[in-house]
C-alpha cells in the first residue's frame, strides 16, 4: 500500500478508539471549533474554490455541474447551519429502544455503536467534506475523504479549517483523514484496506459507484444513482401535478433526486403535456414515446432514454395505460432511488407505495424531498441507492452499528 | 454464467416479487406444509444424512465437526420446532416504528420491506438448510442455498421435502433455489451475480469467509467466525466462573461461540486454574502463557493460539493484569463475535461492556448465548461478525430493508 495512505490509515484507526467513547459534550465543543474556523477562513475556502471553478469551466463542464462545485458566502453559511443542525441533533451513539430480559433473566440491550473508520469516495459537491466530516464525528466515526480532483483546492481548503478548529478541542484532529492526491490508484487500494477501514461510501455518478462496487472488499453502500420518475395518474389534480413536475425537474437539476422520466396516464396526457409545455418548456428538452410524441412536439425517445439520469434540463415522457404500467416501467428502469405518484385515488397511491421498489416512495410529492435536511435527520451522507444497511438518506443514526450486552449472573446454556 | 445457476436465478428474481407482498396468513399456512412434508420425509432425510455421515467420517473428519454434519429424529424435532418459532415470530415485513409529519405536513414513514433474494453459501450443518428457508421465506425473502458437498445428500433430501411442502401452498416452489452441483466454479459465479442476487451471507470457517469478501461482488455479511474470550476479572465468584467457563468451552466446543481463549487476572489466577483443570482438565487440552505454565501443567501457548478458532477441546490460557490488558487483548486478536467478563465490580464490567468491540459482550454469563433462539429471535440466519447491516444473531427483523413512503398534497421543495 502506498505510504501515504498507509499513514492516514493507521493514524485513524488509532483515533478511531477514543473516539468511538468520546462524549457528546467534547463532540459538540470540537465542532463548534470547526465552525468558528470555517467562519475564520472563509474567504481563503471561496479563493480556492474559485480557482476549481475557473478549471471546470476551462474544461468545459456542464453549468448544473458547476453549480455544484461552486461555493459562495451563502452557502458556506449552509455548511455553517449543516454543522449546527448536527451539533443539536441526538448522539447517536450508545443508544438503545430494544432492551428486553429473557425467561432465564439475562438482560440482553441492543446498544448503538459507532461503525469505525468510514472512507468517502465523493464526486465535484465540496460541502460533503464538511458535512461528511460533521456526521461521522457526532457518530464518533473517524472519517478518510477522497474527493475529486475537480475540487482538490476547495477540499483542501475545508480540511484545513477542519483540523485547525479540532485543535482547538479535546478531540485529535486524526479523526479526519484526507487524501490531497489525484492518483487514481490509491482509490483502488482504498477499497481493498480491510485492516484500516470498515465501511466505504461512494458518492457520485455510475461509473464511480460500479467501480467502487466490482473492486472493493471493505463492504460499502453504494449512494447517489438517481433516474427517479414522477407518474401522474388519471385521478392527479393537473394544477398541483404541474407544481410538482417543474419542482422535481428543474428545481436542481443537477442532484440524483430530481425528475428524469415523467409518467402520464393516458386519460390525462392530452390535458397534462401541453400544461407542461407551457410552464417549463422554454428550460427542458423534451424526449417522449410514440404517444407523446402525437401531443406534443418533443424528440423521440430511444430505449436508452428510459434507463438515463439526465442530470440536466431534459425529461423524457412516456404515456402509460395505468398504474401497474407505471410501476413495472419504473421497477425495470429506475434506480431504486425516489419515485412519486401524483393521484387522488386511493387505491392506486397504495399500490404504488407498496409494490415500487425504491429508497424513498412518494404520494402527491416532489421527489426533491429525498434528503437528510428534508427528512429531518440534521444532514446526510449520502443517500444509499442500496438495500443493506441503510437505503435513503443516511443521516447520524445510519452511521452506527450494534453491540448486544448481556448481563447475567453466572448464566450457562442448557 | 453457467445455465443451472442462472436459470435458478431468474426463477428466484420472479418469484421475489410476488413473495415481497404475500401477506403472512400465506406465509404461515406454506411452512406448516413444510412441516407436515418434513415430518412425512423424515426416515428418508435421516437415511440420507447417514450418506453424509458415512461419508465423513471415512475421509477422516474431527468428532465435533461430524457432530454439526449428523441429523437425528431428536434434531429433526428441533428443526420442526425452529419453524414453529418462525411461524409464531411476528411478520418482520411492513412494519415501522418511525412515522413523523415534518413541519410542512409531509408524513415520512420508515417502512420494513424484503431485501429480495439472498444467497447462503454454507457448511456442514444441515439443519441451516431449514432455518434458511423458514426465515427468508416469513421475511419475504427468496433463498439461494449452496451447501457443502459434505451435507450435499441431507440438503438434497431436506429441499426435496420443503419444495414438496410449498406445493401444498399458495406460495410458489420458486421461492428456494438449491444448487446441487459441487463444483465450486458455481460459488464464484454467485458471488458477482448481483444482477440477481441481492445479499450472500456465508456460513462457516475463515477460508470461506475470506474466499466470499475477496470474490463478491454482490453485498455481503460475514458470519460465524468465532474466536471468544472469557476474562475472569479478581473480583470475580470463582464458583460461578467455573461453571461458565466449563459451558463455554465444552457444552459445544464446535461451533462459533464457544470459549477459546480464557484470559484470567493474575490476582485469582492461583486460585482459578487448578479448580479450572479439576472440571474439564480430562477433556479439553490446555496451551497456557508462561505465567500459566507456572501454576497448572500445561504446554505452551504460541502467538498462533491467540488468534486461533479451535472448534474443538482445546483452550489457551492466558494471565493479565488487568481488565485493561484483557480488552485490548481480545481487541487483538478476537474476532469481534462473542466475548464475556466474569466480574463483581461494577467499573470493570462497564468498561469491558463499553470498550469490547464484538457483537456479543458478556457479563457473568456463558458466551454459549449467541444465537438467535437464545435471544429470542425465533431463529437466525448466521451470527453476523461484521459491523454493516446486522451484527450478532440474525433473525427475522434483520432480514428486511427499509423503504420510506412520503405522503403528501402537491408538496414541492423550496
Amino acid at each position: 500500500m502506498m505510504t501515504m495512505l498507509l499513514d492516514e490509515c493507521k493514524k485513524l484507526k488509532m483515533a478511531s478508539k477514543k473516539l468511538a467513547i468520546a462524549n457528546s459534550k467534547e463532540k459538540n465543543q470540537a465542532l463548534r471549533e470547526v465552525i468558528i474556523s470555517i467562519k475564520e477562513d472563509t474567504d481563503y475556502i471561496l479563493e480556492e474554490n474559485a480557482k476549481d471553478v475557473k478549471t471546470a469551466r476551462e474544461s468545459g463542464m456542464k453549468e448544473s455541474l458547476i453549480d455544484r462545485l461552486m461555493l459562495n458566502k451563502q452557502r458556506i453559511d449552509g455548511i455553517i447551519e449543516s454543522i449546527e443542525n448536527i451539533i443539536e441533533a441526538r448522539d447517536p451513539v450508545w443508544r438503545s429502544n430494544d432492551v428486553w430480559t429473557m425467561e432465564n433473566g439475562l438482560v440482553i440491550s441492543k446498544m448503538t455503536v459507532p461503525i469505525g473508520v468510514i472512507g468517502i469516495i465523493y464526486e465535484s459537491r465540496p460541502n460533503v467534506t464538511v458535512d461528511a466530516f460533521a456526521l461521522t464525528l457526532k457518530s464518533g466515526n473517524c472519517v478518510l475523504l477522497r474527493g475529486s480532483s475537480n475540487s482538490l483546492n476547495s477540499n483542501r481548503a475545508l480540511v484545513r479549517a477542519i483540523k485547525k478548529g479540532l485543535k482547538n478541542s479535546t478531540i485529535s484532529e486524526d479523526v479526519i483523514g484526507f487524501i490531497d492526491d489525484e492518483d487514481r490508484q490509491i482509490v483502488r487500494e482504498m477499497l481493498t484496506c480491510n485492516e484500516y477501514i470498515d465501511l466505504i461510501i461512494p458518492r457520485g455518478g455510475k461509473n464511480l459507484i460500479n467501480m467502487v462496487v466490482q473492486n472493493a472488499t471493505v463492504p460499502t453502500i453504494e449512494t447517489g444513482e438517481g433516474n427517479c420518475h414522477t407518474y401522474v395518474d388519471s385521478s392527479a389534480d393537473l394544477k398541483k401535478a404541474v407544481d410538482i413536475i417543474e419542482n422535481a425537474k428543474v428545481q436542481r437539476p443537477g442532484v440524483c433526486n430530481a425528475c428524469e422520466t415523467l409518467l402520464v396516464h393516458e386519460d390525462i396526457a392530452k390535458d397534462l403535456l401541453p400544461m407542461v409545455v407551457d410552464r417549463i418548456g422554454k428550460l427542458v428538452e423534451f424526449r417522449g414515446c410514440q404517444r407523446t410524441q402525437e401531443i406534443i412536439d418533443v424528440k423521440p425517445a430511444t430505449e436508452e432514454d428510459w434507463a438515463e439520469e439526465y442530470l440536466d434540463y431534459i425529461l423524457a415522457i412516456k404515456i402509460v395505460k395505468s398504474t401497474r404500467e407505471a410501476i413495472d416501467h419504473i421497477n425495470k428502469y429506475g434506480t431504486q432511488h425516489s419515485e412519486a405518484i401524483l393521484t387522488e385515488d386511493i387505491t392506486s397511491a397504495k399500490l404504488f407505495r407498496r409494490e415500487v421498489d425504491a429508497a424513498a416512495v412518494y404520494v402527491n410529492a416532489s421527489t426533491r424531498f429525498t434528503d437528510g435536511g428534508e427528512f429531518g435527520f440534521g444532514g446526510e451522507m449520502g443517500i444509499s441507492t442500496q438495500k443493506m444497511h441503510a437505503r435513503g438518506p443516511m443521516g447520524l443514526n445510519e452511521l452506527v452499528t450494534v453491540k448486544y450486552t448481556i448481563a447475567g449472573d453466572g448464566h450457562i446454556r442448557g
